[in-house]
């Protein structure tokens, strides 16, 4: 029998703030971060990796939050653990004190995430697959009793979820295979920052689209009229084939992103993500309603399946954005999917930051070959930094993600790296006095 | 000029599972804890004080979230900080990193709104007034700049705000005396607790009404049969005139909240509580229309002014109960004041915890004086345990709170107290290894 001996949480914070990589309309200066998270066995050879993403300051918060779970995972059988992850994830979820932080939000929510995330990784590790083909070869009824329907039940019941599972079941072996092939569709974000020039945004479009890059991102929200200079400049680079999505980061009222979308509509934007607050379900559902038919996502700062069930209830959004470490984990992801699934609004994740494009496409992959079953007007977001830090790095080729060989969850993190960027004492950050 | 020169957080507990105070459906066995804070000044005698109310376990991850704010305070001119309060709040919450933790819940938003708690007891000591004096002692443009519009704006403008305040802006003088003569109208959680068998449920919901509380409330949610038997119990005791109010701790799932109330509408409870997810703005609204005429309320557990203004906007809610340490803060509490004055509906804060009736008290006391102007359908909850701990006490008398004269916000622990529930280092906590 073998045990959990330790869960190990490292502050790793790498300096992109130094560049203007990663800026947009909230995030001026982000310090990409990870409470990085080692699920230890006594077997030396057996770990399962996981991190919460951050942007800086407050990830020692994050490491705090993460630490208060260790007596959920440490000393347990690791057999035992990973058969069932959904007992861990309810466990943590539910538990009677941690629970006044959150409930099921903000960073306790996230922590919570990150260690069933670690726990997924083991198991990926232990059967020797990648994550998407672990969950991918669960049967209908294992992946339901993975789910939580606590405050979902009135739009998914445990006995619809299964029922969608079964009917795509069928077809799951020759979407592996097609997976295998030909990967999954990415959009790329890396070519419109907000801190970037017009000549470096045109330049960046023209070689993400001669790529082979479908849709590209633009970051919006700071001034409308360089707005619209940009978005002028990126579709003339782009051409009429590729579509270009836009990203507010939350920075509008309701009122404002309607006005704000009037202006840029004639350059038939994809989507308009993040134009407000991610609480606001009724303000999505009346922004919606204004900029159609310009579609409305949002998800990678939803905080859980109930605010997500509420989008879809109300018809507030076109697009359901997951991310690997908002919620609560795999688990949660699973919730949302088939709930994403039940409305017939189609998943594009969430990604970019450090570790997100690694760990997202597993769960893209296992919606594709398990859920929805397919891939039209679905892409994975991809950010090209950061990649190198990782002991397996996505693979995204002619703007597809190609489906992960390496066993496990995709979030581990090479030994030098976080010899480097360790905070605050890392080589990287041990110069500069915070 | 005096500066800033500390945040000190002390991580506090008080061993209160030891009983089953305190218990509820989702609350089991709480540990009632106080990130406790103290904002230094060069001057000795000069210090504000606060807390983030958590219930045990977790409590180390709020002092860490509250040590990441350090910074926006330490080393400011203590009579800019106290002159603009408001200024603050919205540095901490749009800081460009802090707000991925989030943004504006959990335990960072918790935080957050503990440092603002901190800045106004320290300016109310400097006015030497207590906290709710202060505020409505401000001028309605005053008290419009001290509010963040950002996402309410569909809902609440500036300027209708200050009509609302303008308006009940002539009575505040008379209310001021009525507040001081016979306080506000209390609620007790105290004979109710879900760990209290019906003896002592009888006798402690007799006593309550005999001591003038016009309203009790029940813990509901753990098994509808002995919901239905304690209920009976309380409305014996309770006789005819005494309102019972009804808590589920968002214990149920749209469709259980219907059914389970459905088997308690002819003891005809005031309102009921929580009765699902603090999230779900529509399926609050679901349950009102099943649970008419029964009240809905919530409100402890709304991370923000994004959903207060959801659950307005959608007609879910009948009672909206104010949390001192939830959201953040002081400012963003006003905007919710706001928000419920505009819809008509009544503010009930929510208490108890540890310092919870000595904080949201001083707000109840400012809507009755210059937002709301009414006390009828309006009480403050009340529990009775804890307050020994604090300089100032509440006064509750005859079923109502006193109007605290003495100066600052309310939340100063004794020195004894932290030096006996210091955790984990205090005599309390020393002698179990936990």
């Amino acid at each position: 029998m073998t045990l959990i001996s330790a869960l190990d949480v490292t502050d790793v914070r790498f300096p992109t703030s130094r560049d203007l990589d990663g800026s947009d309309a909230m995030n001026p200066e982000p310090d990409y971060s990870a409470a990085y998270i080692v699920l230890r066995t006594d077997d030396a050879a057996v770990a399962g990796c996981s991190l919460l993403f951050t942007t800086g300051r407050g990830n020692d918060v994050a490491c705090a939050a993460v630490r208060t779970l260790a007596p959920y995972v440490v000393g347990r059988d690791v057999a035992d653990l990973v058969a069932d992850v959904g007992s861990l994830a309810r466990a943590l979820t539910w538990d009677g004190q941690l629970r006044w932080l959150g409930p099921e939000k903000g960073v306790m929510h996230m922590a919570i995430g990150a260690v069933v995330n670690a726990a997924w990784d083991l198991r990926a590790r232990l059967d020797g697959q990648p994550l998407w083909r672990v969950l991918a070869s669960l049967s209908p009824e294992e992946i339901v009793r993975q789910i939580d329907f606590a405050y979902i039940e009135d739009a998914l019941t445990p006995s619809e979820a299964l029922a969608l599972l079964e009917a795509s079941a069928a077809g799951r072996a020759m979407r592996t295979t097609t997976l295998e092939a030909s990967g999954l569709p990415a959009y790329t974000t890396s070519a419109g920052w907000l801190g970037y020039d017009d000549a470096k945004v045109a330049r960046l479009v023209r070689e993400s689209v001669a790529e082979g890059f479908t849709m590209v991102k633009l970051k919006v929200g700071g001034d409308v009229e360089s707005d619209v200079r940009r978005l002028q400049v990126a579709r003339v680079a782009a051409g009429e084939e590729a579509h270009i999505a836009l990203d507010a980061n939350q920075r509008w009222g309701v009122g404002q992103a309607i006005d704000w979308m009037a202006q840029l509509a004639e350059f038939e934007p994809y989507w308009i993500e993040e134009p407000t607050s991610p609480d606001d379900v009724l303000g999505h559902r009346a922004i919606r309603d204004a900029v159609h038919p310009i579609r409305v996502a949002t998800g990678e700062h939803v905080q859980n399946r109930v605010i997500f069930k509420q989008l879809l209830q109300a018809g507030a959004i076109d697009v359901v954005q997951i991310d690997a470490c908002r919620v609560g984990g795999v688990n949660e992801n699973l919730a949302i999917l088939l709930l994403a699934a039940k409305f017939g609004v189609p998943v594009c994740p969430h990604a970019g930051g450090v570790g997100l494009c690694e760990m997202v496409q597993h769960l893209a992959m296992f919606d594709f070959v398990a859920v929805s079953g397919r891939s039209e007007g679905r892409w994975i977001e991809y950010v090209d930094h950061l990649h190198e830090h990782f002991t397996d790095p996505v693979v995204v080729e002619a703007g597809r993600y190609r489906a992960p060989l390496a066993p496990g969850g995709g979030a581990r993190l090479r030994d030098s790296s976080i010899a480097e960027f360790r905070f605050p004492d890392g080589p990287a950050w041990a110069s500069q006095q915070r």
